[in-house]
């Protein structure tokens, strides 16, 4: 072990989070991962559970309880919202965590309990930091607890936050249209997403009442500079991953789709995983699929004084393990892109 | 042959909404399929175009010159746009024509025109109806030319046209995204249809420009009593048929999604092929396919004063071979859901 | 009620096998379902477990105790194996069984017991007839108690029950390597068919003990003559519907695959439902997609001597619920196909 | 540029393979891609033919002859068949080339003239070197032309080779029967590979005459130590990357389905990218999607005397591109795995 060595628990192993964890971790150069739990599947090989990560050298599944996390540096949390306060709550002071669950997202614990369960760590939420890297790169950075973002959060954040804080669209009118793959559902039995009932079908789903909402409207809300609440109805349809978010807004006075699509260019200009497509060109899933990208265009719409902005991602990258790989990054002071700049994998 | 039998022909018939047709009237005890047209595959046995339909006895595929038009009742045509206006104005006054292009459906040929390319029977066009069945039911029982729906439009009028005609809704800021199966693209061999660029993936396409916009707006300014203008933004997505319209409004002032969802109950008690679904139920594709329905629901939106509309529909029988039949059952004064009453293939 | 209309009770009715005979039924000018029943979803209506069912008068979902048998004509039994020989021993004497399940398939019950568990209706399975309609139509005709034959082996045996009458190949060097879409393996809700698991996706299972091959080799064995054994291996694939079944032989001398092919012509000639294909066209799964279809052809293999044989079938239709309405057509000396001419659903 | 750098030229890439090595070279710490071309897309760049690649900074696509060898290290040639002799005859002696089509594959000229095409540079065949890495390791490492194998070859010669040198198998009657993505046909706009037809169906074709057999044949007579024959029949089916080949085997005396895993895990024990399973575990598609593995595994059959050997890879990378990458590592004396120790992406 060198002293560049990241030792790493993944809590929560079983599921597709996890084993995208480990996919991405494989090729880390200082990432060694020391303990994988999952407390139904404790005792077994990780390549029982996921057959495609035989290649990999892992320690076996564990129960959380078993886990000595003396020599752990780094947590990934994977684990089911309202089961990780107290897990958190319990690590040593020195251990840093990345918590992929929706339990230290929302900042007012109070809207938390509206829409989850009760928070059993009120305090700890006061230090955790929001986690979408390229708006929080130096709170990330400091930041022992980062909460990170949902995967339809993060495909609506980005392409909208900028725009809001620049004032160009009006924060009251927002409409979020999202399609996503079925592995954000993950990996539980349920019939709703056998491949029988899935295959060659959409449906929108948790319509008015999707959980991801508190959080798009809190950070959208920190860009407007104001409390606004959005038109957010996410899709399930036949792919194994993707999100596309199809936006609708309404432009402020003046302001047009050119003006929308200058401004995400210049914000994004340095960073590497948010793409901001040359004119016409279209957002779309099937591109990022693997990768950490984020994908995003402006369009003017037919309709006047409006425009459609477009984003896609990996769900379980950039909207999940990937964006917990380049926040672990960020925390350790490490190049941010390490272990994430796969390409996507197409066809 | 009986006097109830209707004599027909298919013009275009090697495409999917031709094999689809031929699928439908195969059920159908009136209809006798006289002539099939393909220009490139004349000579062809059906069944070596379309292997599916090898249990149907069929005339061979022929040119349309070719055709005796004397003793056919009925004409389909499934040509590709711009060159149905001359064939329909060729053909004997005693045929009955409905029409899967988009040839005849915008009754102002500017319009047409500025979409498409020069219309070349401009005087027909003053008789075709637009065939939306559950709309103009009449005038089509009347008329000689049926100008058939497009798939986009046929799942967007059908849950907004009886909103706009009660004045709930407000008619200059209706959103609809739509998603598609890839039928609707035909079967022409194009690389962005493949398999390999289809699966796994969702996209949007036409932003702002397609041509489904005209057609649409035509129908729900009628509805509205006032010309208006619409956002309207497809997406492609791997499915083979369907489409989701996911509609988001603003009510106007006093309305609610609930007084929404009664006048389309109350529009549609009474039709087969429109349900209006129970509260909650969430209109899906796979609960269509292969059968000529259109399903819809209405829903609160989060954002106060709006409300969410969706509507399913399979593009190849409801938005396109069956509506052409139910047209033709109108048009020739039998049942209406003769040979359309197939319940949806699922999964 | 008209002395032709045939009483009906489907038992497990929350299955795709359910459900699809309801599909099939809507369409069957004799079919009255007077009863639907699933244990667990008993008191709901059909479309809240099948929504796509909709649009059919179906009378509630009941549990089995709770039905009425005695108007009941017909039964169709689609409930898991080992459940079905005491329900169907307590029917009435009067009503007569088409059985979904493997329980009444294994003529030997001492084979049964040795792939499946105890018999409960030794004395029963003595009058149970195998129901593959095009093998057995008077057999069928006669029976109270019919089989209906597994998925795999009605794939199986229409091609090489001709062929093994006939002599035509060797008996004892039959390997069958079949791909199943997803519906064979029912809708409970199990990780290994979620869409996550299947999509993209392929792999053998069962290999070397799969149940539907002692099913398969009694009606081979039957036609062989003497007691054979075969090389069976299912393949799990991403479809919702079909069996393709490749079938390798070797000929016995003088024998070739257009022997084997003109057999097969000659066998099917008169059959509507099955036919074998001209010269060098492939069957494929697409092309019976929703439809009672069996399609097969035969090739020459490159190695001498040796032929490939391939079949396709809708599994649920042709495969199961189709057959099963086949089969209730010939036991009720109406019309066999009655509702089951539907052509198939392609795209 | 450092002395370890290797300057490399793709030709063809426009393709699925070109895609696949420009993915795959984009985490090779010595690669530099100095020239990609495609003769119909000259002058583009490649993120407008593969937009998923807009990430990779890349030259320009170009024409062949644009192309300045003279700083070049390494070609992979990925051209139609029958393009490929006369193009790398033209190369600098210097330069070493990696070829993906089956131009260089059949050592024998005029088994090649007879499944493909005139032979224009026979003399330059004698060199090349049938790139199967596992099996022609030092063959590999000291060759200036290595012939890529192809996918389906690739799948099936890994494990049978080692079976026939052993003399466990009956050499004269093996069967294979693959199962194919789509990719596998690339990217050409053909009407047999839209998403519509290819979707919800499986089919062979090629049936007795695929291309691929001479190749496999070739590579296992070789190792059978006499001339054979095999019967292959391959699958399309509706995912985009991956094969799988079951193969069907009758045994040597004597030998039993433990001994052929046992031999092939002996064989493949150190080998990082060729994994034989634990026992009954069933190699998948899902399993190696976007990685360079192969997973086999060896099952009794019923019949007796007989094995039933499955093997999965993904078609694009160790089927090609991946395979491709590790000859030229090979080739180039640097650690074999560079590049290629992503592991595979799932769901």
């Amino acid at each position: 072990m060198t002293s560049n060595d990241i030792n790493i628990a993944v809590l929560g192993a079983s599921g597709y989070t996890g084993a995208e964890l480990v996919r991405i971790l494989a090729l880390h150069p200082h990432a060694r991962i020391k303990a994988l739990t999952a407390d139904r599947r404790a005792g077994e090989e990780m390549s029982a559970v996921f057959p495609h990560l035989g290649g990999v050298a892992l320690p076996r599944l564990e129960r959380i309880e078993d886990v000595d996390f003396s020599d752990i540096d780094f947590v990934f949390c994977g684990l089911p919202h309202g089961t990780t306060h107290e897990i958190v709550a319990g690590l040593p002071e020195k251990t840093k965590i990345v918590d992929l669950s929706p339990d230290f997202r929302l900042m007012d614990v109070a809207v938390y309990e509206e829409w989850y369960t009760d928070h059993k760590a009120p305090e700890l939420q006061k230090s955790a930091v929001y986690g979408l890297c390229e708006l929080q790169r130096e709170g990330i950075a400091a930041a022992r607890l980062v909460a990170n973002p949902g995967c339809y959060p993060t495909s609506s954040i980005l392409p909208l936050a900028p725009l809001l804080e620049a004032g160009l669209v009006n924060a009251d009118q927002i409409v979020i249209d999202s399609k996503s793959g079925v592995s954000g559902a993950g990996r539980a039995a349920q019939e709703a997403n056998l491949f029988g009932e899935v295959a060659e079908g959409i449906h929108a789903y948790g319509v008015g009442a999707h959980r991801h909402m508190p959080e798009i409207e809190q950070e959208l809300s920190g860009a407007a500079g104001k409390q606004i609440t959005v038109s957010f109805t996410p899709h399930l349809m036949p792919m194994s991953r993707g999100i596309l978010s199809s936006i609708y807004v309404n432009l402020n006075d003046g302001q047009t789709a050119a003006d929308l699509k200058k401004t995400l260019e210049d914000r994004y200009r340095e960073e590497k995983f948010v793409r901001v497509l040359p004119e016409k060109a279209l957002p779309a899933t099937r591109h990022v699929r693997g990768s950490n990208y984020c994908l995003m265009n402006v369009f003017e719409d037919r309709l006047p004084g409006r425009a459609i902005i477009l984003s896609a991602i990996d769900n379980l990258v950039k909207g999940a393990s990937g964006q917990a790989v380049q926040n672990m990054n960020l925390m350790a002071g490490i190049d941010e892109d390490t272990a994430i700049s796969q390409q996507p994998l197409f066809p």
